[in-house]
């Protein structure tokens, strides 16, 4: 069935966690869908988080690797995540969605099942959006999350010292692990039990473990795992001119997972933060492990980077390059993924 | 040359109106481009609005008719047009953009410039996005933009009350008739010059105007003329619960516009609001006539729409459908535009 557009407008509007037309309000949204704009309130001394995230179908899902459920909670998890990086707190999501015309309206109904269902898991607001035709039968969604953090708390990416430890929450490369094995049914014809990847397909954003870092005043830096650790380390590296040592054998790895998915598999959604080394870091955080990885030092001339990375794999030194994670996208460039920001990312 | 996003997140950076990278501020950004998501300090006593829009390839512009810097411009002058329709104060916006493998730097180049121009003209700042590769070699983007307005005083959709007068800024249909040449153009084979066209190419969003019926409390209901005159009238109604009379001779209509452009053309861009029909309107704000076009009238039962719309032509009444606009959008649906969105339209 082609989509009417107002009737999906209408289906969100009365999907619970969505909507909050005309005078309803809740928490910080004043107004919601059905207006020019949203208008939202944030209480003096707070600080609006802002972030943006493209979901496309063939880049960062497949149609048949990915239930429709899955793609929306990805989706929306991509930006909670980024407001759990800086520590902050989400507030409101909204989201931009092209479909294809002859999208089966029980497709669409999974997405906003999925999606919603996140969005009300961390008190989330579909506070509004744009909807449009797909130009080439492609779905297409972008997702704006915003978050409220205390005025001048927000743990940025360039707070990194020489001496600092470095952290990660959870384990790493679950997601590469699953999407290896969805590359690898795409010959054999074995499906894949999408509840043994939970990782890949419904990951958590580490929401609270970025608030009680936040609220400790724990973390000088922090970043979330999209890109992959060694791309991710080198970020925060750039941002805050240091380099950084870790050590291959300290990585916590997902069951199955290799030290290379660990280090350059992306969407693990983990974060990745540094601490002044004097610092007491709890061994668990709102029940997720957090392991010592490595240690911020000087930034070095000469280095192939302009910052140093350098992982120590049994007594061996070798400069880590930010490898990134090579996407499933099947298009011509090497690097479809290109998940790196023109910002907020 | 294949785009790679870091040089192009790099470029962005640069630019002037973009950017602002690391502890630099202006304004309300406290961070911009370059961490996990921007920061930005709204003042007590201020509201924050947010609008997104699609600016896809095929759907909403096309590479052959609309120059890089016209596509740019009329990406974020869709926000902005959101924002002034509220009555707001633009202030940051955050552009999301998928690009195919293959596009020339010249182009991307060209879009920013027309984007950071209109930026810079109303002091709004590129403060984040994300970027992608086109899965299927069209050009995608999101446009967000962010608002600030008094508690309380942002002008809604909703506010329309029988015995309002009705208004319209500038004149209308400009954009509809600029692509209806377009199309003619393609079986000509003559150019167009796009200089003729200003308000199809390059349109202003009445900010100036928003924020003088903000300043004098004058407006009880406003939208902006993104979807055309009858789809976005009926948006009023609807949002209002009231229903309208206008006059088919008392719309300005642009020099060549047939009065179809006029009532369903959209992307005009121009503001649709009621006032008190006691209330003086001046005949001019900042610089931009204001035409009284109608009134509004108590909703009627029984009418095919629940808010009925009339318009009075040669002394002919007929109901006023929503007949929003067919874009130029070749796919299969007959209305490829759906501009109205999951929301903050």
């Amino acid at each position: 069935l082609p989509l009417a557009e107002k009737s999906l407008i209408a289906r969100i509007r009365r999907m619970p966690g969505a909507g909050l037309s005309g005078a309803a309000t809740s928490g910080l949204i004043r107004l919601g869908i059905g207006d020019d704009t949203a208008i939202l309130r944030f209480p003096a001394g707070q600080e609006v988080l802002v972030t943006t995230d493209f979901s496309l179908e063939g880049v960062h899902f497949r149609r048949d690797w990915h239930s429709p459920e899955s793609v929306g909670h990805r989706c929306l998890a991509r930006g909670l995540s980024d407001i759990a990086a800086m520590g902050g707190e989400p507030e409101a999501a909204f989201l931009s969605l092209a479909l294809p015309a002859r999208l089966p309206q029980a497709w669409v109904d999974g997405f906003l099942r999925g999606l919603l269902a996140l969005a009300s898991q961390y008190g989330v607001t579909l506070a509004g959006g744009d909807t449009a035709q797909s130009p080439k039968e492609r779905i297409l969604a972008d997702i704006v999350v915003l978050g409220s953090v205390l005025q001048g708390k927000a743990v940025r990416r360039s707070g990194a010292k020489p001496g600092d430890a470095i952290y990660v929450t959870g384990e790493l490369g679950a997601s590469a692990l699953a999407l290896k094995k969805l590359s690898l049914s795409l010959h054999s014809g074995k499906k894949l039990n999408p509840k043994k990847y939970p990782r890949h397909f419904f990951p958590e954003p580490r929401i609270a473990v970025g608030r009680y870092l936040l609220a400790h005043a724990m973390a000088s830096a922090m970043i979330d795992l999209s890109d992959g650790l060694s791309t991710d380390l080198h970020h925060i590296c750039e941002e805050s001119r240091v380099g950084a040592h870790i050590s291959a054998e300290l990585i916590p790895r997902a069951e199955g997972a290799t030290l290379q998915q660990a280090l350059h598999g992306g969407e693990d959604y983990e974060l990745l933060f540094t601490a002044p080394a004097k610092r007491k870091i709890p061994r668990s955080i709102a029940g997720v492990p957090v392991r010592r990885i490595g240690t911020v030092v000087q930034q070095k001339r000469g280095s192939r980077t302009s910052h140093h990375v350098m992982i120590l794999d049994h007594g061996k030194a070798a400069e880590l390059l930010p490898r990134g994670w090579e996407h499933f996208a099947r298009e011509s460039s090497k690097k479809p993924k290109s998940k790196s920001q023109a910002s907020p990312k």
